[in-house]
């Protein structure tokens, strides 16, 4: 393990406990080396409090993770590639597409690499439905995502809060997955986006996308939650579900069921390979659909919503 | 005149009588052979109704203007392209930004011209002040864009529904004087949009963007219009008023006033330039900050707004 670099993982929260820190633990390329949090720790890892003074007290620390919040984002990133650290951005991977696209240009700059990750892009099934849908022609697409805003982000009111995205915060897996798989791009025709009367981002959103595709986005499911990407070909149809980990061709499980997430494993496994290389992956088109729907999409004002 | 271009507009509102028309009239480049519009007609120049209809009519035409709103013309401008035909677009290029990249890559596969105009960075202070900014250090830079919507959209209901970008319509020209004379780009930190209770686009908006640059932007200002923005440097102050048409460097204006609008001829004198050198020129930097604005923005509701 001694050819393992160190990272510093920044905001120890829900998803970096859930996933950051056990996709890590098993990493045979990274040592988590370092945390910065106001709050959080992780057993046996240095703590800092302040992304200045880890930068400064450990230059051996090549590779920053980002797993806040997009809005408190970019001075983060923005202080560790100026440090001259690659940087691993959670998804989305900002508050704006401007700052990505002002991250993108620092990172080249100063030579090292930025990663703008999308997890659900590494689930199971997407590389099989992306070769499956390749040179097929799609005539319909319906992709249902409706979870639980209760069970994913308990009391996280940021997610309601300007720049917090909303319903988009987990629609956006299902765009990265749409936008990893489709043989041709599509775009936002219209969109309808359910406000809460006492909040500022959406808590539901149907799109309608050119090409026949559509998607229902509803963060107020209870019970069973639903993550489904439905396709029609003039070759039968296909399915995505659990979140892009099963595939279903022609109705049937195409291989045996695997749920396990091993989703930010590959991501920090591709980090690697993207250091090793000298090269960035910058990918915005999941976040362009975002904007696009919150700049065009008809607003509509619904019950208030309360944790 | 022998040698002028064939060109189609497409869209004969107010935008297009009031600028596009005698643009064209005066051009040396270009001939106003044909409009498509479903109401608006330009003496003594043959009128269609439909774009697939002009296409198809006159295979002479090589390049088609779009002075339609932006929710529409996708369409018109796929047509046009997939017809062979170099395409111009009015501000802002288009509903979305997935759209307009669509656009950029049929084009490109077309091999014909794709130019999203912006013709505010045709006003004639704009490459002086440009080239005035370039290299010195901006520590303060203020938007005032404040006119009437009563004015300038009189009933045009569409500027207020969704995609009709509300007072980024004006505001966006502003943004696009932005983009073009800035050393270093900037991204948006926060906003908030003003929505009227009846309406579905903001009509007024404050920006902060990085590198203490703001802007106000709103749309009731009855009686003289401002269209200002002020930069203080090291070196400095400098300000652009008019529209981009007066540059006042010390609180002096730097040369006299020249208040004529000539930026429609500078837009289609360009297009031929990109034409004749097979080129396109897209740029969307803008419309991102507008995006961003809708994505990030804090909503305010206010009054009810009726023309």
């Amino acid at each position: 393990m001694a050819d393992r670099q160190n990272l510093a993982l920044v905001g120890i929260g829900k998803i970096a406990v859930d996933q950051h820190v056990p996709a890590l633990a098993a990493s045979p390329d990274w040592q988590l080396a370092a945390t910065v949090s106001r709050a959080g720790t992780v057993d046996g890892v240095e703590v800092f409090t302040s992304m200045e003074t880890m930068l400064e007290a450990r230059p051996d620390i090549t590779t920053v993770s980002l797993a806040i919040p997009p809005v408190p984002r970019f001075a983060y990133a923005q202080a560790a590639l100026r440090a001259g650290r690659h940087v691993m951005l959670e998804k989305p991977p900002g508050a704006t597409l401007a700052e990505v696209h002002a991250l993108r240009a620092l990172a080249a700059e100063q030579g090292v690499t930025l990663y703008t990750t999308w997890h659900s892009r590494m689930a199971h099934a997407v590389a099989p439905a992306k070769a499956w849908l390749a040179g097929k022609t799609i005539t319909r697409a319906h992709i249902t995502w409706r979870e639980d805003v209760r069970k994913w982000h308990p009391g996280q009111d940021w997610v309601f809060e300007p720049g917090g995205m909303g319903v988009f915060d987990p629609g956006i897996n299902a765009l990265s997955i749409l936008t990893e798989i489709l043989p041709a791009p599509v775009h936002l025709q219209s969109a309808e986006l359910e406000f809460p009367a006492n909040r500022q981002t959406p808590i539901a959103a149907r799109l309608h996308f050119s090409g026949n595709v559509t998607a229902d986005f509803d963060w107020r499911q209870t019970g069973p939650q639903t993550w489904d990407m439905e396709f029609d070909t003039t070759a039968g149809p296909m399915a995505l579900r659990m979140g892009g980990n099963v595939l279903e061709i022609g109705g049937q499980p195409s291989q045996g069921e695997n749920t396990i997430m091993d989703e930010y494993p590959a991501l920090y496994a591709r980090m690697a390979e993207l250091v090793a290389a000298g090269r960035s992956e910058v990918d915005l088109a999941p976040m362009v659909h975002v904007a696009d729907a919150l700049t065009l999409g008809k607003r509509i004002v619904t019950d208030a919503f309360h944790f």
